[in-house]
C-alpha cells in the first residue's frame, strides 16, 4: 500500500531525501511504497538538485501538511519557525512526523511530544543526531534494559573537523576556522557551532532519551572552543590527550535528602572541551566524523561512529525513520487510532532535573602563567591541597618570554566546589599571573 | 499489562536476563511489565548466580514453551537441539521467541523465519551477534534507505583478544591460545572460535539481515586464525597493518549474462585473518571488543563497536528483544492476529547468491620464503606481472638462517584468479622454496 510523503524543505537533506524516494532499487522494498506527494521549498524557480515534477512544488508548507495525499510530514527546512508550527500542525491532523530539527525538538521537545502523545502520533527524529548514525533508534530500541551512566560524544562535526587540524598541524583556531570556512566545512556565521549551542542542543535530546525525561536545553552549561588556545591542545599532545568539544550527560546518584524524589533522576549535563586520553575510544574519532558513547549497566560501553552531516548520511536517518512509521502501519493495520509503541514513541517516563555544577565532580587541566621563581610549584600545590583537591600531575613548560613560566596542572576527579575554591586561591598569588586556561579532563 | 517471561537456560546469560528482570528500577519502565514466569534449568540443584522461586525451575523445557503463563519464549540454552526444536515448538504455539543462539539463526534461520512468517511471530536475535552492541536492530530498522555496499566486523571476541596480544607481545600464538584458556577467554576446545565457524556463523546472520535474504551458512569460504605465523603479525606492523579476524559480506555488481536475476544480490562473504591499515575504523578494535562497519550508499561508513560477549552485555541485548516485543504488542492491542511489522521481523525479501571466490577481488599479502640471490624479487616481480597481478610493495625482510631470505608482497586490488595463477608460477620458481603466508588486506 503507497504512503504518501509531504517534504518540507528541498535543500541538501530534503533533496536526499527525493533521491532516495526516487531510486528504491537495492534498498529495502518499503522504500518502493514511499511515494513522494508534495515538497514546499522557498522558491519555485530555483534550479535543484533532483528532478521533480512541478506540480509537487509549492511554497506554501502548510499546503503540504494539509494535503489529503500526504500521510507522513517530513520537516528538513530547519530554523524555530514556521518548523516548530508546522510539527504542530501535522501533529493536529493525525499525521506522523519525520524531522531532522535539532533545534526545534531540543526547545519545543516537550510540548511536540505532548501534542504528538495527545494525538497518538509518531514524532521520529533520527536525523537531529549524529547525521547517518543509527544513535536515537538504538538508545529507544536496543538500551532500555540498561540504567544508563553516561551518554559522551563528539557530535559536531564542524568543531571535531577544526580540533583535528589543530592537532594534527599546530595550527591556531582562528585560522583553521577561516580555512573551514572556504571548504565549506564551517558556516559563514559559525556561532552555534564552535560556541558549542548545537552540541547542547543535541546533548538535550540524547539525555532525554536516555534517561527518559525532558532536560531543560537552556539550562546546559556550554562551552565553546572559539576561546581554546592552541598551546593547550599542544601541550594536552605531549602530555598524553587530544581534545575533543565533548558533550556529556551522567547519571548522579540520587540525593537521600529528597526521599520523595526516588524517580527523579539528578543529570549532569554539559558541553565544553574536553581533554580525552589518547587510548579512549573517542579519542581517535577525526575530520567531520561523530561518535556517541554509550555507557550502561549491564551492557558496558558501546559506541556508534560515522558521518555527523552531509546530504546522505542524514537522508539515510530520515528515510530509516519514514520506514519506521511505515513499517509500524503495517503492523497496526494501517490504523490511525493504534496505540502507539511506547519504545518508538519514547515518551518521558520520569522527571529529569539538572544538578547545580558545584556539586559534580570532574578531572580538570589547567594553565597557569606563573613568574618562574623557586616555590612557585609548592605554593600552587598548597592551594589544591588546602582546598581538597588532590593533583595527578604539575608540568612546567618553557615560555618564550623570559622570566615567565607556563604550569599546567592536572587534577584527580574532584568537586567542582573546591577545585574553584583552590583556583581562587591559586589566582591571588602573587606569582602568578593568569589562569589561562581551564577544561575538562576524562 | 503483564507480560510472562519463559526463560530456556540459566546459564550466564540466562541468570544476566533474570538480574535484569528482577530490578526493573531504573530501567526502561516497560522491563517492570515483565514477570519472569517459567524457567528451564539443567540440574535443579546446581547453585546459582540469582536466586529464583523453587516452583520457577523446571528441567522439561517444553513445559516452559507450552505453559500458559509464558507469552515470550527466550532461548539462552544454545547448542543445536533441543534449542532448534524448541524454537519451533514455541513458534507453533503463536508465542515470539528472542533468542542468542548464532548457531541456530545461522544454519535453520531460513525454517525458522519460514514458520515465524507463517505463524505470525517475531523471532528476535540481537544478542547473536556483537554481544551487547546494537546492530541487529540498525540493520533492521536505521539503514533500511541504504544500498548497503559491505558488511565488515571483528565478530569474535577471543580471536580478537588472542590477536591483540599476539600484536602487543610478538608472541606465538599457541602460547597466548594457552594463556587465553587459562583465563577463561578462551573454551576449552577453541575450534569454533579459532578456526573461524562462529565469525561465519555471525557474518551469515548479518549477510542475510544487511542484503534480505538467506546465505548459506555452509558455503562460506572461512580461514581461522590457528595457522596465523606470529612472524606475519610483526612483519603487518612493520608495513603499517594489524591483523584481524575480519569477517565479510560484500554485495558484487550484478552479473550482465544472468538478465533474468536482476533481483537477485550476488555477494563475496568470507571469514579470514586480514591485514587492516592503522588508520582504519576496525584497526583499533582490541582485546574481547567486537565492532561491526557497515557502509551503504548513501549513509558512508557507520560503525557499531562494544563488548561482543559476557553475560551483562547479551543480556541487555536479549532484554531489548523482549522490550522491542513488548512495544509492538501495546502497539498492536496485545492482538495476537495482528500482521508483522515487516522491520522488526525482518522477512527475506531478495534472494541472494554466494559468488564463486574465483571472480572475487582483493588485496592480498603474500610472504614467499626463498634462496637470499639476486634476481629473486625480479623473477616474482616477473610471475605477477605477467599474471596481471599489479604490486603495491615487495619488501625482502632479514631470517635467522644464512642463505634464506624471506619476501613478503603486498598487492594491489586483483582478481583472485589471476593471484592463483601467479602463485602457481611462483612456487614452480627454483629460488623459491615456499608461500609461507598468504593474508587478505584491506
Amino acid at each position: 500500500m503507497t504512503i504518501g510523503i509531504g517534504l518540507l524543505g528541498l535543500g541538501t537533506v530534503g533533496a536526499g531525501v527525493a533521491g532516495i524516494l526516487a531510486t528504491p532499487s537495492g534498498r529495502h522494498p518499503l522504500v518502493g511504497e514511499l511515494a513522494l506527494r508534495r515538497v514546499a521549498v522557498r522558491d519555485l524557480a530555483r534550479p535543484r538538485p533532483v528532478e521533480l515534477a512541478a506540480e509537487l512544488l509549492t511554497t506554501d508548507p502548510e499546503a503540504v501538511v494539509d494535503d489529503p495525499a500526504v500521510d507522513i510530514v517530513v520537516e528538513v527546512m530547519g530554523g524555530l519557525e514556521p518548523a516548530r508550527s508546522l510539527i504542530l500542525r501535522a501533529i493536529a491532523a493525525g499525521k506522523p512526523v519525520v524531522t531532522a530539527n535539532k533545534a526545534v525538538i531540543a526547545r519545543y521537545g516537550e510540548e511536540i511530544a505532548a501534542a504528538a502523545a495527545a494525538q497518538g502520533v509518531y514524532v521520529l527524529i533520527e536525523a537531529a543526531v549524529g547525521g547517518g548514525i543509527p544513535i536515537i533508534e538504538p538508545l529507544k530500541q536496543s538500551l532500555g534494559a540498561n540504567r544508563i551512566q553516561r551518554v559522551s560524544g563528539i557530535i559536531n562535526g564542524t568543531t571535531n573537523y577544526i580540533l583535528s587540524r589543530m592537532a594534527a598541524e599546530g595550527a591556531a583556531y582562528a585560522d583553521v576556522l577561516a580555512d573551514a570556512q572556504r571548504l565549506g566545512y564551517a558556516e559563514a556565521d559559525p556561532a552555534a557551532d564552535v560556541q558549542g549551542g548545537d552540541a547542547a542542543d543535541k546533548i538535550a535530546i540524547l539525555a532525554s532519551l536516555a534517561y527518559g525525561g525532558n532536560v531543560p536545553r537552556a539550562a546546559i552549561p556550554t562551552e565553546g572552543i572559539d576561546r581554546l588556545d592552541a598551546r593547550d591542545v599542544a601541550y594536552a599532545a605531549q602530555l598524553g590527550y587530544v581534545v575533543k568539544l565533548l558533550a556529556v550527560a551522567q547519571a548522579m546518584p540520587g540525593s537521600p535528602a529528597v526521599p520523595s524524589a526516588q524517580a527523579e533522576q539528578l543529570l549532569d549535563v554539559r558541553v565544553h572541551p574536553t581533554l580525552l586520553p589518547k587510548a579512549h575510544p573517542l579519542a581517535g574519532v577525526n575530520g567531520v566524523n561523530n561518535a556517541i558513547l554509550v555507557e550502561g549497566d549491564p551492557v558496558g560501553q558501546v559506541m556508534f561512529y560515522g558521518p555527523g552531516a552531509g546530504a546522505g548520511p542524514t537522508a539515510s536517518a530520515v528515510v530509516a525513520d519514514i520506514l519506521n512509521i511505515a513499517g509500524i502501519r503495517q503492523a497496526t493495520g494501517n490504523g490511525t487510532n493504534a496505540p502507539l509503541d511506547p519504545l518508538l514513541a519514547a515518551g518521558s517516563w520520569r522527571p529529569c532535573r539538572l544538578v547545580d555544577s558545584a556539586v559534580t565532580s570532574h578531572r580538570n587541566y589547567v594553565r597557569l602563567r606563573t613568574s618562574d621563581r623557586a616555590g612557585v610549584i609548592g605554593a600552587i600545590g598548597t592551594c589544591f591541597g588546602e582546598a581538597g583537591v588532590s593533583i595527578q600531575s604539575i608540568v612546567q613548560f618553557e615560555t618564550q618570554s623570559a622570566g615567565d613560566a607556563e604550569i599546567v596542572v592536572i587534577t584527580h576527579e574532584v568537586c567542582e566546589a573546591n577545585f574553584r575554591q583552590a583556583l581562587a586561591a591559586i589566582e591571588a598569588l602573587a606569582d602568578v599571573q593568569a589562569v589561562a586556561a581551564c577544561l575538562r579532563t576524562l
